[in-house]
């Protein structure tokens, strides 16, 4: 699939995205309709898109402006995730960069007091609404990062399901230095590494090694920068080798569960284990395993 | 104490297990009476048990099965840990397993469609209640691992309030590859190491070596093969010489805490001490430490 | 600013601190009046206190009781933390110990049945009002560790912001071998290291190292001795050098977000952005930046 055939399909948020209390960002962005080398009015692409075997690479295309993540570009990597979110051609997505920084977070000429409060609440809204597709998405997530995050691009690693780095990588959540305090991107960093470690990073703007970040959880995997395309793919390939709704229904339940107390989670996913057993992929699976052979999923 | 012995003694339910939505499995397993050799039509006993010094030791007994938590075995080992669990003869529990593999989950025989969803829910409900039993019992319970530890196994040692393996153990929530997505489990795992680290094992259903499960707080610790015994008695020994009374208190509060805002986990825990202080064996303690001697505990 | 001086102004409880369901404990402090060499009916200072560029140094001055948290301990080291909280000058603070132990925790000698349990819930209550104040105050707490923390000095080093210790340091909670578990401590710990983790160092009472307490969570950062102050003033230094209203509102909303769902979390964080854009201190820093030039805050 080309990257101009993903743009050029509706990115109408399915039902799993409608629960934000603002108004859904997809629809004024559907309006604008299909941006890149069609409709040279609205610029050069910011992101880049394809997909094979399952697997969608999602690449950051501005390193001149060390990918910043702009609104138009903020909105080129929603549209990429949305597209045909459903499709049971689509199994996992990955999420990198083109050059040595995988991304600075937002455009800051964006949020000078020349633009509108309003319009600093867009940026951020829409942010946090990629943020929270990418967790709400019925497929796997993957970063793939080679270079520098910081600030909204730190976020985007954290907030991925899995984040595989080069050891060259590193991690920074900076804002604090220019009087703008990483608040939105917190919610994602403080959610994958220990307290202490996040507010290091806040207070001080100091940059993590990949090695640390590792450590910490921020990142599933560390490789040389040779093996990286390589491990991805592997895990990638991996998950695309998956039954597709026995992966989506696992990924909602374990975000689900995570912030319930112990009984209700068990509860919940008691159930979901049931539910599971039933799918066919379910049933297909363990018939396979229990005949030693491979399994063959329905997608 | 012989396991045989255990085992003849009732296991209804203390007040602290009453607290499911569920029907109490105690219950149904009480009126099953006592299993093993002495009762052939039930087969061979699943898990064994023994009890010296304050220290149960709980085995699961059923290497040819890769000790699978089939619904019996879930039965035994919820029979033995939850025997006489009020006992002040009882100090601390170690669930440790014969043969490589520690645990592999769940008996995949019991989850075709050859059986009701009813049967399937209780499979998996008797789990859950095992699960969330180790947290709710009064005294800690540390899993003792030297293998393979895979799925509704590897729930089995995150549940554990300790957890100590040998270097050459590892750790998998593969049922993704057979179309059931380890979603119960992944409560337990989720709650033990970051989420990144959950997911990947989660998606992928590779494994985790015994240090990257320490590094990642799965273990508490990790000690060649040879000193696991020993090591794992050190610390079920140091837990054997405390008051069990300060113990249960610290320990229920400890898990009642954790979910809690700061405040209210504050407040909750100030009245705590304010207990523990006027507890006998709180009063002993201080006193012993002033005076310089050994204290002597109540139980 | 002399010590003196510091314990001379008064310590009334600004907002953030009245959140309390217990009475306010500042007000009982307050009345005290000024401690120190002036009043030696009050007996020798528990704690010094100096502030200079911005950064507030608070030492834990009693090393011959091991800087023992009494209750005039928790009541000096609450008052040079509320000291001018809201002052402008003050824009981060350094908690360090004299001697060879930071602090060994509650004063055993005020939990005994010689005292009643309302003096023993004034003791909690006080320290438990001590560890939200570090986390509530508007500036950045940092401890500096050269040697060993235990029960409620570890609970100190795990309530502070960031946590810079030597590497000769280490920490426990080992209340439970004076029949006292360390309940309190573990609020703290809890939300600082993983559960097993926590849970070993409450059941056994034995020490991590400091290499341990930074790998699982509970210290930022971990150096040579003789580089402890030189570090942690580096990081006290960054801060002191960052516009503290922005500072301000990052931390309180960091802590704010970190139990949200996430949907409630983007929500908070996504309006805070908005409003640090708009503080006078975000539109310097960004045009600053724009403009390549250094940012001149307005405090």
């Amino acid at each position: 699939m080309a990257a101009a055939g993903l743009r050029a399909f509706g990115t109408k948020g399915p039902g799993w995205l409608r629960r934000s209390p603002w108004a859904p960002l997809s629809a004024g962005f559907c309006s604008r309709g299909p941006a890149g080398a069609g409709r040279p009015e609205l610029g050069p692409r910011l992101t880049s898109a394809r997909q094979r075997d399952g697997i969608r690479n999602i690449v950051l295309s501005d390193p001149k402006k060390r990918n910043a993540l702009s609104l138009a570009m903020l909105k080129s990597l929603q549209s990429d995730i949305l597209h045909e979110a459903e499709s049971r051609d689509l199994k996992v997505i990955i999420i990198s960069a083109e050059g040595p920084v995988f991304s600075s977070g937002h455009d800051l000429k964006e949020l000078t007091d020349e633009r509108s409060p309003d319009y600093h609440a867009e940026v951020f809204q829409t942010c946090s609404e990629v943020m929270m597709l990418i967790q709400n998405h019925p497929v796997p997530v993957i970063a793939m990062v080679n270079g520098l995050a910081t600030a909204a691009g730190c976020q985007l690693v954290a907030s991925c399901d899995i984040a595989v780095a080069s050891d060259t990588s590193s991690f920074a959540t900076p804002g604090v230095n220019l009087g703008l305090f990483c608040s939105t991107p917190a919610v994602a960093l403080g959610r994958a590494v220990p307290r202490k470690v996040a507010l290091e990073m806040l207070f001080t703007g100091e940059p993590i090694s990949a090695q640390e970040a590792l450590r910490h959880g921020l990142l599933s995997r560390v490789v040389p920068e040779e093996q990286l395309e390589e491990e991805t793919m592997r895990i990638a390939g991996k998950i695309a080798s998956l039954s597709r709704p026995v992966v989506a229904l696992g990924k909602a339940t374990f975000y689900r569960q995570l912030p319930q107390d112990l009984r209700t989670a068990y509860h919940l996913t008691s159930q979901t284990m049931v539910d599971n057993v039933a799918l066919k992929d379910g049933q297909e699976g363990i018939k396979a395993f229990i005949q030693k052979r491979k399994p063959i999923w329905s997608q």
